[in-house]
């Protein structure tokens, strides 16, 4: 089965799955089950054993899951068994936010390269990285291995920071700005926008 | 139909729907089809209308949606037509971004507590607002009117964080902890997890 096939719903799961395992390796749990995976995370054992099943068979009937195996077969699935270099655009509150983060570190991902528009940051650093003028993007991207960035700007300059970061190399957009992103059909872009996740909830509350 | 039949995944698009429709509805756009707005924002024609079937007649056989209308309904149905108080618990360098951040007062959340258990900040001032101690949380949420918290304290302190709001009155919870929390089930909890998020698009550039 060619990674294509799989829906990208399942695969969005997936990394769900490997925080709640690495969570269980953490403390020390050596096995676990469909079950009990899915009570810690709420969705149903029959999902969890569905979609793993579109990967391999990773569990023996009546023994379960060894956790161990579990996660290095899902980091090796999700390619995290390796680390990344991620490029933040917008150096804002958020962005100073995001460069402090330590979970990024934590799970293998490293910011390498700051940028902002802002002349009174740019030459300041960030989490120990300079930060460059947008001027310095193009160049600066191209040249590096990164292939993810994250997009902290204002809405209004979301789209056109995009283009350039793709221009650039840029194959996988983390987007914090409360916009759809116009982009070809092969780069990859998740939205994080706290606002629709209030709105979903608000819905229940009314 | 009453609420309750509504799928979640469903109710999790609608704000998708929204953002989209106020973008139009502040560009001067006054109508728009289900092709047009499942284009700007990478969902299909046949779903969108699928799922605005489920909560009424929204746009006329030809003539397509007004977006004004649409905007009207769907603020209506997401409870959104009005404005919610937020508590904001954990003011590390996220919380102190969220506080900062104009995006919540403009689509009509407004944070009105603040709390932090580091004593440097307790007394101090966020966005306006001063920072209380995590002793005083019980005591003002449950004064408050507000039902929606953003828990931003360290994933060792979130689930005895939430405890304590849902204990206080609060029914819907915003984690960016890197952690699911156990909460009983008339509780809502939505997850902001930077990482799952870059886990899923590493998926595709291995």
């Amino acid at each position: 089965m060619t990674q294509k096939s799989i829906p990208d719903i399942v695969v969005g799961r997936l990394p769900r799955y490997l925080r709640a395992l690495e969570y269980m390796l953490r403390n020390g749990i050596k096995t676990t089950s469909s079950q009990e995976l899915g009570e810690s995370i709420g969705i149903s054992a029959a999902q969890i054993r569905k979609d793993l099943s579109q990967f391999g068979e990773f569990g023996k009937q009546g023994t379960g899951y060894s956790v161990r195996y579990l996660v290095d077969q899902l980091q090796a699935i999700l390619h995290v068994n390796q680390s990344w270099d991620l490029v933040l655009v917008g150096v804002g509150d958020l962005g100073t936010a995001l460069a402090a983060y330590q979970g990024f570190i934590n799970r293998g991902f490293h910011i390498v390269l700051a940028f902002d528009n802002n002349p009174i940051k740019v030459g300041k650093k960030i989490g120990g990285l300079p930060i460059y003028s947008m001027e310095e993007l193009e160049k600066r991207v191209s040249t590096s291995k990164a292939k993810i960035a994250m997009l902290t700007v204002p809405a209004s300059a979301a789209q056109e920071t995009a283009d350039k970061l793709i221009k650039s190399g840029i194959r996988a957009i983390l987007n914090y700005a409360p916009m759809q992103l116009n982009v070809p059909s092969d780069i990859h872009v998740e939205y994080i926008d706290p606002v629709t996740k209030l709105q979903h909830m608000t819905y229940y509350l009314g």
